[in-house]
């Protein structure tokens, strides 16, 4: 058996099977973050992203553009879970014969995203490497009473997301998305989302990560997932790397949101579908793979 | 200009120049691990450390050795500010074709490690790679009173090492050595180590980081430095991966620590040299670079 045949979260299982954990840990490999403890009212978050040349990204797309991708997917975790970034460190591998100004550009696009969010780079390690891969260890806080999960949805709840889907390698949204913290933070402070994760591999994919670990199923409203413009269904579905949010609410609070965004219309969340009872009921559409 | 031109830490240098930071931030990049605000009494450490395939390891290493290595590395850095280490994050890279067998093995190997050293992996990311890429994050803690940075050896203070050098490569000591946690928390609880680094690119251009971020020279004792079986001193000074502890104590701690040591015989402290007050004292030999 290879490491094909076990697939991303096959792989993550085995992980999971063999790491050790201690009381101080919440949450640990399953969720978009860790979750430790920390303070009486706050945990704190922990997460990483690594991403290769060739599978995330080519030289060709800019360096300032990788450098932001590579903060901003792990920022996006930390949205998901309904907290603040704060701390990264970041790890570069780069060959000798890298011009010295790409390096510069990739931390100058990182470091433009981590001033607007805040977040602190305290330390790195570069390496040589032929491939350039460029890791993000991110750290982050968030009142306990704001912390989402992905294992919370219940049956009756609605499927929101929080900007258009698809297409996003073709459109370049994936170097240069915003990260949905601030949204994240006005829904966990206003509103209790029960299930929210960041689409990285699709919305099918992600969905069904809330339905299979909250132990229920789901269903899209025809017409209702928002497409990024040229993009069909299938590839809103399907082709990941979109980094907006994927949240459930009650009904009353779905009620709530879209009624206060009808008064303000400044952000824009969709209102996609509901959750239903059934665990069998999953989203039908193969999410990317890694392997 | 390209990467090899401007050397690790050039581009280390480059990556500060536009790193953000907040009040949150006691030490950012330049040590061996970052230092932020934690709690009342003590501080949170975090480091991070990518290992490549065909510059820090081949697949013939065999996985067990090469997950240890990748947790060992950032454990090592904990060690050297004084500190425990708490909770890792695990990014791995890897070819679709790889047996799964193998990664399972990286997985059991790191695992072990941690365990023997109260670390929880609580997270991780798996993705696509021609080469084996590795990233560990590791968090950690230390009470403010035992922590120890590299920039405060004094003129008049004796240079010690924890173990033999030279020849990690070749004798496999860089893929099954014991990180000197254990070591280190007994001199910051009972003396009060001045400067504090492991070995990681050679004693001599480790020494060198010391002296320079500490504003003075150095001087080795002829014969002094303990040589691993078959090592000449110029390996020790250059060949790297050794991951013993380089501290400084002043004399009258130097002396309680020999004493001590000459009782109990059961771990060994080098005394290889001492601080001086010339900053351009510096130890002559070419460290391991990177680029």
């Amino acid at each position: 058996m290879n490491v094909s045949d076990l697939g991303e979260f096959g792989l993550i299982d085995r992980m999971r099977k063999y790491a050790p954990m201690t009381s101080s840990v919440v949450k640990g490999i399953g969720d978009d973050t860790a979750v430790l403890r920390y303070t009486k009212d706050k945990y704190l978050l922990f997460t990483t992203d690594m991403l290769v040349e060739g599978t995330h990204f080519t030289r060709r797309m800019g360096a300032a553009g990788i450098g932001h991708k590579a903060l901003a997917c792990s920022i996006s975790d930390i949205a998901a879970m309904g907290g603040v970034a704060t701390h990264a460190v970041v790890s570069l591998g780069v060959t000798p014969k890298m011009p010295a100004r790409f390096v510069e550009d990739i931390y100058k696009g990182m470091a433009a995203l981590a001033k607007r969010f805040g977040v602190s780079i305290v330390g790195g390690d570069t390496v040589r490497s032929d491939k350039v891969v460029i890791n993000v260890a991110l750290l982050g806080e968030v009142a306990k009473k704001y912390l989402v999960t992905r294992d919370k949805a219940k049956p009756g709840d609605w499927i929101f997301v929080t900007g258009t889907l698809g297409r996003s390698l073709v459109t370049g949204k994936h170097l240069n998305f915003t990260p949905r913290l601030k949204e994240a933070r006005f829904l966990v402070k206003n509103f209790k989302p029960s299930a929210m994760i960041d689409i990285s591999d699709g919305l099918a994919g992600d969905l069904n990560h809330i339905l299979r670990a909250s132990k229920v199923g789901g269903r899209l409203w025809d017409n209702a997932v928002p497409l990024t413009k040229g993009a069909a269904l299938a590839q809103a579905l399907t082709d990941g790397e979109d980094f907006e949010l994927l949240f459930t609410l009650k009904e009353s609070d779905a009620m709530r949101l879209l009624k206060w965004q009808n008064k303000r219309r400044s952000w824009f969340f969709y209102p996609i579908g509901e959750i239903t009872k059934d665990p069998r009921q999953m989203i039908k559409a193969k999410g990317y793979t890694h392997f």
